[in-house]
């Protein structure tokens, strides 16, 4: 009988020998690259902490003792010790998330996916805590990787103002998604060298106490250092260096790219299935590179995502145009608006659930002082994704905010006569939705883009479809349905997202029934409720289509498409029922 | 002849003696006193500078050499030393505005008002520069109020990166709008205690060169300090210790009211016009000083603007329930909502313009957790702000997120209703949108929020009139002169801002011809357009009412009415017209 098979809550633990708890680490590690190697998922960060989830629940006693993680993607571990070990076995991996939730266990206190936020998350427990007369250690574990961000370092500077328990465990294995960016991260490698001794330390500057752990995978010596601060009266940050992938060689020996992986053969590390073909990211960095060559002053710009849009190899050849900043969005904005204001041409590449860190810059910075630097933004999509990376409301927030062109090409000819256009427009910033259902070919129509005017791609009558970016396609599947209904539809593709063109809307409200929007997110603050808005005193039926306002987590995409009535038969219902 | 007559640029500096710089430092403070005191402002920052900022124009050549200001209100000096003293005289006061303006000189490189942004835009200067072979220092000026926000945090990792030349000045006066919070302020007060020597140095612990100077308001030392460092090679900080008031005893004795000060007489200090009356925010603390009275474990945060909400009478009483983040109003957030879900009473107090800073937050954490926390927004108002604190953005934002009872009152009666259903409510968050026309009295018909319940006040036919929290009383005045014409339009306060009562929208339209919506904010995004485009399969026509996407820069109210067609004779016109 194998040692996990016997610990099905964590204080089953706490009578294991030694021997017994480093056959446990062994035995979880296998569980978590039996699953990762099958369907995908993180794995250097979860192997990392093996031994330290061991550790903190053989001492602290959960959910009394509260573990508070950040991004919690590191939480496989902790998943397995806290009765969901059947997550890993074959047919129930996907009964159990890949990050922490409130609905899955009463060990799990929130439902997190973005980085920096376990340190407030957890101040904000320990001050109920002690304001409603409640018990228990409140620990929150912060990777290196996400102290970088704005709201773990303000969180930080609030806990040393903090005067009750409070563990802060910095779990430093020397990365972040990618290599770790900013001068923080040299004082830490010092840190490291000294055995925590060395004069720079930056959570003491915040008024902090400190303790440093070099054995991070080692279980006695981490048992022993949580029993020393277990039921401290003050708040203290435990360094632990712990090592990224650590118990699979070849995790640890590629670190970036074994930080997550989608499903691989366990003996060699190979990918099952390989990626091919273009794709919009590649577009981008051959566009990058023909503009280097060509000259022009660019600066690409990420927040530790270089593998979203493919950078690295632009970063290799043009190492001085290159900037990643970490994991600090709102940076990125202030800093590649001010120097697309200053002569660079900045082009900051984003995930969309990631960037809505930055709203504020968007607005304050490079909206009100029409900085001319160009935003992508990938992932503003319906999809299956869980609901802590749910993409689709970038339409919703973008698009209100003043002085912004924001724009959604439906293809690759398109795309490239936008970027050309921004080479040479000064006015203000540009935002670049990046469609992602494929690589669309579609000859660009229009290629200066200072006023929004759309794309009448086919004149018809009664039913006129607009189909934005990603959903253009969609709406032309639409068309041939109504087309078997004798109806033969307008079909437009908008191209601008933030602004309309009045004159074709006046348009087609004189000579259509109805005006059909389709947009592929949320249509609360976005796309089609402008044009309702618009169309709203005139005598024409305005019908938008796109998601409703509300989370979800990991819903088949076909499902959602359903329920928005998106798929094409239901919308012709729809359409054909009002004509 | 004094020595500010001759000064008009820059250059004019260059030879003046020590003796004619001390006295132009006066000149200049009574010149910004003249005008503070006749139409208000930034008093305390700008007189705590004043040395710094001739000790920079002497020693260094705007515009070449750049200056980046953070949040700018501290700018007086440099204004008057850049081409706009008239800006301080008679008659020309608001000639000149109160923060740094691309639009104003040649000197000011962003339009600035928000705290924590210095360090990243000028380090996008500086890269440009290096990038484009451009010339000259980049020098950022941040104060220790403003360290505290993530913005600033991350910039300075950032500038640990950086390898060329780059100056930071940390402005040191020991205050930000009230007292400094969180634990670097602790380890600041050492440094300045220690000459800068203590080992504790956050600006080390970024990985940055340092230099400190005890006197901060003696322009010798500031020039010597700044010749030092002119043309530095790579990024060093200067901690310049100044005091907040510096030369106006009545201000250095009470520096957090003398922050920023409405017009008052120079010679005793007292306000011109002294505020009186009932206020929103005395309701509020009112409400909570009796929450607490019942035992409630209430937690009252705020982001360094207590101020606003006149917050400190609470946090005096009980210090234990009181939170200032410092300017972290991501931390607010985050740290709220998750003392919310652990049992206490979290009551968030924020600004508009400032809140933006913590979308993501307000998503990821409050709304995907549902914590039970209630916000409080003041000042989403369409007003006569500069457009770096226009304030009218928030509907068009938290309207979009789901989960979120979005709500505006619009007397007191209807407040204190949705304070107590919030006090029981703990399925999510609760954000209340403060009305800003002063205090209404109107009795409150909804006492339960959970669903979206329209108040439908007067029944009448064709015309319905839905103004929503600070417009619903504008709203009853467009009904007047509808009843001119003999319109008896229906009256509706809709309460909720997030989401849409279908059952009375859905009558309305059967009854009604035209349905009109008012929103005290920009249109985009925000309340009417969702009714727009729910309605708009329907046989009804919709008409919104509320701001253009735009910023404005201290435009007055009634002319923004006016081009908004806001104005009730306008309103009245336009719905004639339809009907």
């Amino acid at each position: 009988m194998s040692v996990l098979e016997k610990v099905n809550e964590p204080k089953n633990l706490k009578g294991l020998t030694k021997e017994e708890l480093k056959a446990l680490a062994k035995e979880i590690n296998e569980a978590v690259l039996y699953k990762v190697s099958n369907v995908g998922g993180h794995v250097g960060p979860n192997l990392g902490v093996t031994e330290m989830t061991i550790a903190l629940h053989k001492v602290f006693n959960s959910p009394v003792d509260k573990f508070i993680w950040d991004v919690s993607h590191q939480t496989y571990p902790h998943k397995i010790l806290t009765g969901r070990k059947h997550g890993f076995t074959d047919g129930h991996f996907h009964d159990i998330t890949p990050y922490t939730s409130q609905d899955e266990s009463e060990h799990d206190f929130f439902t997190v996916g973005h980085t920096s936020t376990s340190v407030a998350n957890a101040l904000g427990y320990a001050k109920a805590r002690d304001l409603t007369g409640d018990k228990g250690n409140v620990i929150a574990i912060l990777g290196d990787g996400s102290l970088s961000g704005g709201l773990a370092l303000e969180a930080i500077n609030n806990a040393g103002d903090f005067d009750g328990n409070f563990i802060l465990i910095f779990n430093d294995n020397e990365m972040s998604i990618a290599e770790n960016h900013g001068g923080l991260y040299r004082e830490l490698a010092k840190l490291r060298e000294s055995n925590g001794q060395a004069e720079k330390n930056l959570f003491k500057a915040f008024g902090l106490d400190y303790k440093y752990l070099e054995e991070g995978n080692d279980i006695e010596k981490l048992t022993a250092l949580f029993e020393e601060v277990k039921d401290i009266d003050h708040p203290i940050v435990l360094h632990i260096h712990t090592e990224k992938g650590h118990g699979y060689d070849i995790a640890t020996n590629d670190k970036e790219h074994w930080h997550w992986r989608a499903a691989f053969d366990l003996e060699t590390g190979e990918l099952k299935n390989k990626p091919s073909g273009k794709s919009y990211s590649s577009i981008l960095m051959d566009y990058m590179d023909q503009q280097m060559q060509a000259g022009q002053p660019i600066l690409a710009i990420n927040a530790a995502i270089p593998g979203a849009y493919d950078l690295k190899t632009f970063a290799n050849k043009y190492p001085k145009n290159y900037w990643d900043a970490g994991i600090a969005e709102q940076f990125t904005i202030t800093f590649g608006g001010a120097a697309a204001l200053a002569g660079a041409k900045s082009f900051i590449f984003h995930n969309s659930t990631f960037v809505q860190r930055a709203f504020d810059q968007f607005v304050h910075d490079l909206a009100i002082n029409k900085e001319p630097a160009v935003v992508f933004i990938k992932g503003d999509v319906i999809s299956n994704s869980d609901k802590t990376h749910q993409g689709d409301f970038a339409r919703g927030w973008i698009s209100n905010i003043p002085n912004i062109t924001y724009l959604a090409p439906t293809s690759e000819e398109e795309l490239l006569a936008m970027l050309d256009w921004s080479m040479t427009y000064q006015d203000g910033p540009v935002v670049i939705n990046i469609p992602e259902h494929g690589v669309e070919s579609r000859p660009a129509h229009i290629t200066s883009f200072n006023q929004a005017q759309y794309d009448m791609i086919k004149s018809g009558q009664d039913v006129a479809l607009i189909g934005l970016g990603g959903l253009y396609s969609h709406a032309e599947k639409v068309a041939e349905e109504l087309a078997k209904h004798d109806i033969n539809a307008s079909l437009i593709n908008p191209l601008f997202i933030s602004s309309l063109d009045k004159k074709m809307l006046d348009e087609l409200s004189e000579s259509h029934k109805v005006i059909v929007t389709l947009e592929d997110g949320v249509l609360d603050g976005g796309f089609g409720q402008k044009i309702a808005s618009y169309l709203g005193s005139k005598d024409v039926k305005v019908l938008n289509y796109g998601a409703d306002k509300e989370f979800n987590d990991i819903v088949p995409v076909a499902e959602l498409y359903k329920r928005y009535r998106l798929a094409p038969e239901l919308m012709t219902q729809d359409i054909l029922e009002i004509l």
